[in-house]
């Protein structure tokens, strides 16, 4: 029986399910991030890889057959790839039995891991912040994702420069104190001090200077202090900020007679469901005209579920809730064994 | 007599006058950015030590000798210095014939070319933002100035970001139609043709992949189409977001009981005057609490008045104007000189 290689490439992590083609889950493996544009294709290339094997020896370790010949590979990713990614993966791949690769938009892989239905929409907020609307199975279109210095209002990024330049405005004068404060400087080890530098006080100095040595985009790992904080004004108002932009996103993806369930994915909407439902739900609800809100932990569910339709098979509801069971119970059992150090 | 070279090293140009110790204004010379953070430790040393050569060749060509040794150099400019820019900057200089070298905040350059009050407040709106009180003819504190990614709402910057952030958004269907898309893509030569790439408009694209190549900070360059447009709703709504900023900014500096003008410098104050009072006059007046308004080009006629206390001399009233229309004088001259291809 044939084998599938899922892949799910995010920003933080690769998640890598190994499958037969009754939807039987063999293996499961987690590696860094496989997505090109956050890790360099190299990089990426050799954590795809790295999952992959991970996925095929847990298959083995267990007793189960995973390294079938002639198997396909679908990789859900966001962004758009190079054909020397393209090129160097199908070439590491291929040493792993994976004859044919298919490389998917992480919205698909997203949305099809909350769902079965062929029309709904996608929407993705992590560091970033896309929408997408499926329609025949496919990726009709897509809103946002234009990156963190023209776009993507509401996500990671978007919310930790908030939290980033709201502590700055504090400890400059320029704006009301903030509980966000005492936890970024202790996020970057900064004492806050009297005692001025250059005319500024000293912990403003030492946290410009630390948040302008990040690369841009990293300002992103701020954004769980707006959680932490939600009860302070400030952080309050950040939170409240990103879910009206992040409304405005599914809305502009949906329209009043669109079908479907809305497929939620990602970091800050996985936080913003779990930690400060008040400001979200409400946002999400409204934009979604109705339809059902289903929240996803990642993109890999998708991934299989492209692969089996891809290799002939009829994803139902039965089959689709045994995916998921089995990829649940495969990814709960690696993580308490990733648990002392491993990555 | 002793003479004076007096330079203000702004972001885009440096200016150089010489002058004698009655302020007699003896020669004018410009060149590019003599800012380090902005050019480089190296380029700006060059652009200052060429902005002095031609303000001296200058004098020279007009029969007035300015080659006097033992003079001193006084130069403002925005931000902190290193001491391998201090250390190059005096060699180069020397040769130069200057002796004794100050360097001066660039809110102290730009507050004495508007007055000579020893009490009052400067604020430069430029590519950044940055506010501070003068007390007692020194900076007493400064407010803002915290760089593109951190701060500087109502900056050069912050207004050319939101306009590209705009004319992405409006492209992608995310944000109302806007003026501001038809000046920024001709801007970037980019037609606005129909088509879709990769589910985008293919303006968008091209126009994501021409910004994302610039340095964040020269999306200051658009912020001309803001002011260009202002009819537009869109680009109202961030002149007069700017407008709030900058008032907050001036405000937090200045309290009721300050005294003394208010000068105001650098690129996006001298727009905001000339072409959007309506939005701009009124915040700047609310948060002056009664202090005049000064509007100022630069910052070369203030180095040269702390070049002419810093020599023992009082500069009245009668000096300053003096001094203002020497420089003036020079200056337009030298624009008149340089229009054929000269920077």
């Amino acid at each position: 029986m044939p084998t599938i290689l899922a892949m799910d490439a995010g920003g933080t992590s690769t998640r890598a399910v190994v499958l037969d083609t009754t939807g039987l889950c063999l293996g499961y493996g987690r590696a860094g991030t496989g997505n090109p544009t956050a890790a360099g294709i190299d990089q990426a290339i050799d954590e795809l890889a790295l999952a992959a094997e991970r996925a095929i020896v847990a298959g083995e370790v267990a007793g189960r057959a995973t390294t079938v010949p002639d198997s396909l590979g679908v990789v859900s990713l966001a962004g758009s790839v190079s054909q020397p990614f393209v090129d160097g993966l199908t070439k590491r791949l291929s040493a792993l039995g994976v004859t044919s690769l298919s490389l998917q938009p992480d919205l698909l892989g997203t949305y099809y891991s909350g769902t079965i239905a062929t029309e709904g929409t996608g929407v993705i907020v992590g560091t970033g912040a896309v929408a997408g609307r499926i329609s025949d199975g496919a990726l009709e279109f897509t809103r946002g994702g234009t990156g963190w210095l023209l776009g993507d209002d509401g996500s990671g990024f978007w919310i930790g420069q908030r939290v980033a330049r709201a502590v700055i405005a504090a400890l400059d004068g320029l704006a009301p104190a903030t509980k966000l404060t005492e936890l970024v400087l202790a996020f970057f080890g900064i004492e806050q001090k009297p005692g001025i530098v250059r005319g500024r006080p000293s912990a403003l100095i030492e946290l410009m200077e630390q948040l302008y040595a990040l690369r841009p985009v990293d300002l992103a790992r701020l954004a769980p202090f707006a959680f932490e904080a939600a009860q302070d004004q400030v952080a309050r108002g950040i939170l409240e900020e990103a879910a009206v932009a992040i409304g405005q996103l599914l809305a502009s993806t949906r329209s009043a007679h669109d079908n479907g369930p809305v497929v939620l994915g990602g970091s800050i909407l996985a936080a913003g469901v779990r930690v400060a439902p008040d400001i979200f739900a409400r946002r999400l609800t409204e934009a979604s005209h109705g339809g059902e809100l289903i929240a996803v932990a990642d993109g890999v569910v998708g991934a299989a579920v492209l692969g089996l339709r891809q290799s002939g098979v009829v994803v139902d509801e039965q089959l689709f809730a045994r995916l998921r069971g089995g990829i649940a119970t495969l990814s709960d059992s690696a993580s308490s064994i990733a648990t002392p150090g491993q990555a």
